[in-house]
């Protein structure tokens, strides 16, 4: 089991009804774009549920850095922030977040 | 940017008031004698919320697998069922996951 360290950031977001595949694809491939604009990305995966246990959210974001400032800098990066505005906050209904050390 | 293949499970969770980093600790140590325990585990990270940022969940774990019925195999097992019925549970007071395919 390879070690990791860094600085990990995963959310999880819960879609309001109504919202399609077609939107949280284009929701996929907006975050896709940012590790080829943000260099302090250093892994960066999305994915949409796949409906094995019933409950769960719907999509979920897990980026790796090489430390707290490097998230940072991702989180308040305006490449980051726009597609949050304005792709992700109409659609969201929950979120759960946690950043931590990988150790 | 490494491409990653297999099923990734992540889960979230806040803990009650009054639950002790103790507590918290040992539910890290418990959850990760399970790669030792359970072969279907490909990679597993676990780690408390660092406090960047308000309103987080306090604790996640993730887990990776060749495919979902790896994952299905960590969720059901006996070893992965008793953390979570001795350790977790009694502290949980909000829970997020999201299980999808790693592309």
């Amino acid at each position: 089991m390879a070690r990791m360290s860094g600085f990990r950031h995963v959310v999880m977001f819960g879609w309001v009804d109504g919202t399609t595949t077609q939107q949280q694809q284009e929701v996929a491939d907006r975050l896709l774009e940012l590790p080829g604009i943000i260099p302090e990305i250093q892994a960066y995966s999305v994915g949409a549920d796949a409906g094995v246990n019933p409950g769960n959210h719907d999509f979920v974001v897990v980026a790796d850095f090489a430390d707290r400032d490097g998230y940072v800098a991702y989180r308040d990066h305006p490449a980051h922030r726009a597609v949050v505005d304005q792709y992700i906050k109409p659609l969201v209904a929950r979120r759960a977040a946690v950043q931590y050390e990988l150790r």
